[in-house]
């Protein structure tokens, strides 16, 4: 068979777990924690399904859960989401991600993407014949030049896709960003693909930039977040859209077709689980604690920290140690090290070296002090 | 925004599962049970999620999982797949008929379908670019004419979609359409979607032919299981795929960036529970018992019964009854008389109406005598 994306290989995230796996080392690489979810959060479940909710949910959600979402967008944002016919929950962030790109890309339809990217974005936009315009950024802090932006648009331009908290990069949007990025698609008609998975991982008080926050930018927006992030319990694959009516029916068309509906016990528990509003307030603590021990453990080695604003990724470079691709390092560190990281140059379709490997510090801390003490032998 | 899928409304199992529940209807339009999973199942969902197993699986799922589902197969059907790069965890079904789709359908290819059709095979195949080539089939028996698919096939056909047992009308392949597909495709290039779906679900002591009973078939084709429907819990999106390894590699390229991977306590728990064969060996005897009892208790209603052989559907005409469309009448019926049944002619692109109203009798006893009680009053 002719293949659809000649050009795709295997997820780096399956290649670098599966290598941790078969020589034994800490796996920093995909992300995920290695402690336990909310013992309450898995009750809530058990008892969904001994109650009997192990049939299909709504096509969009349990009308419950909705509602949670709901209530916590407009809490957290100020945005007034209708639960009926503005919020999908889906079967992780990736199918909303893959399911909103398919929702509005038409064949030579143009998305501009920020470089380094997660890695699920270009092959949808491919998949359904659009063309992707890249911007890439540079360590140490991934500014987005909006002046590089505006020369990317034309006529062709259908969606931006931002992602802050960004993944790999840590960086976060800034209100000046947002600023920018308003100026820019104020008089243009340009859809906004907005992935917030690590939405409640921000750091230092800062504030997450939402386009929920921004009327103008909410109403072009579909906003990704991701449960399996928010609740630790990333093999769950929960997540959602948030949409206006016009573009979430769009997306309900493809949804229905493309999974039709998603893990009723899990969407009751959830439900439950979100109306204590800590679960998801005390996250930015929880995590900035791992984020400075891994920091402070990593601030006497030969590696250089970058910048962390967000996200559970640290990213290092390795110059003073070796001028190997970063592909070639993460991969002998792995061998010989012990820990498992993500070449940063997987997520540049181009594969731009920059030398810049990434870790996941939701860990416990006995992993963090494991992984830690091998890498400054290095 | 432009829609993708302008032709496309809300499938018919949300109206109509929507519908019965605002009047209060006894539903038996979209096809799930409304008795109890199993409880040794859900005991072992909620001990995999106590010891841990709340974290990513394998992006093509659990090898436990792929292992217990190649030794089904080959049990079942004498194929043998590799686990490694033949099968695949899928959230549902329904995400791994869109996924096999999406793996190699390009655009202006031909797919031809037998209507009525399950509702999600069409859009998937238009997003893709690809044409639907339709061969519509007639109550009461829905046979294949093969002559007429053979007048269908020409250089731009690339893929046959099957689905047997056949949901909506309840028909089954047999040896004599087996040996004529094959003849038919022998020399073409062809690949083969098969939705298996209810393959347990067969009644009289019938054979299900499987596409995995052939190799020179099993070689070309994508089929697709449901565990939902095999385990009684549609809400807990569990299915896979098997193809050999030339379309696998394709398919997951797809699903790695389309969902990545699926719950993984349900994984765990489903593992184990297909250890023992019973759990599934058990079924036709289950519901052919559900079938005959519904089927008795329509004899003497002014329905007449079509022909069941397979899945959990049992379909009727009411030309003694009406003449009004399927649609307006199965809204009637659901509002006047309170049983919500699915209209077949939602099945057809055309909306081709035959009269046909489609109940699922995967239902408890005591729901069956009430749906056949007022069933009777028509
Ligand atoms: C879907 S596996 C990858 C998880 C993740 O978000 C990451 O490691 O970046
Ligand atoms: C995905 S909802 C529809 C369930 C089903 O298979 C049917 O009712 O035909």
């Amino acid at each position: 068979v002719i293949s659809k994306l000649p050009q795709t290989g295997t997820t780096i995230f399956t290649v670098m777990s599966a290598l941790a796996a078969e020589v034994g080392a800490i796996n920093l690489s995909q992300g995920f924690p290695d402690y336990d979810s909310s013992p309450e959060l898995i009750t809530l479940v058990s008892k969904a399904m001994q109650k009997g909710y192990n049939q299909y949910a709504p096509m969009p959600g349990l009308m419950a859960l909705r509602e949670q979402i709901a209530i916590k967008t407009e809490k957290l944002y100020g945005a007034v989401y209708n639960p009926d016919t503005e919020i999908t929950v889906t079967a992780g962030a990736t199918q909303a991600i893959f399911t909103a790109i398919s929702a509005v890309i038409h064949p030579n339809d143009e998305v501009i993407i920020f470089e380094p990217a997660y890695d699920c974005y270009a092959p949808a936009i491919k998949l359904m014949g659009g063309v992707v315009k890249s911007l890439e950024l540079d360590p140490p802090d991934y500014r987005i030049a909006w002046d590089m932006v505006k020369r990317l648009i034309n006529g062709k331009t259908k969606m931006i896709i931002l992602n802050s908290p960004h993944n790999p990069t840590a960086t976060i949007l800034s209100k000046e960003d947002i600023d920018e990025l308003s100026a820019l698609i104020k008089h243009q008609d340009i859809l906004i693909l907005s992935d917030e998975v690590y939405e409640h991982l921000i750091y230092d008080g800062e504030e997450h930039q939402s386009m929920a926050r921004y009327p103008e930018l909410q109403q072009r927006s579909f906003i990704v977040s991701s449960f399996g992030k928010t609740f630790h319990a990333t093999g769950w694959k929960m997540g959602y859209c948030l949409a206006p009516a016009y573009l979430m029916a769009e997306f309900r068309k493809i949804h229905q077709f493309l999974v039709f509906s998603v893990n009723t016990p899990m969407q009751v528990a959830i439900a439950e689980y979100l109306k204590d509003e800590n679960t998801y307030l005390s996250l930015p603590g929880f995590f900035q604690q791992k984020r400075d021990y891994f920091r402070e453990g990593l601030a006497g080695s030969r590696f250089k920290l970058l910048p962390c604003a967000g996200s559970y990724f640290q990213s290092v470079t390795y110059d003073a140690i070796t001028d190997e691709k970063d592909a070639d390092y993460a991969i002998r560190l792995t061998k010989e090290i012990g820990v498992a990281s993500i070449p940063v140059s997987a997520f540049y379709r181009k594969g731009n070296d920059k030398h810049v490997l990434r870790f996941c510090f939701a860990k416990r801390q006995e992993t963090i002090d494991k992984a830690v003490d091998r890498l400054l032998k290095v």
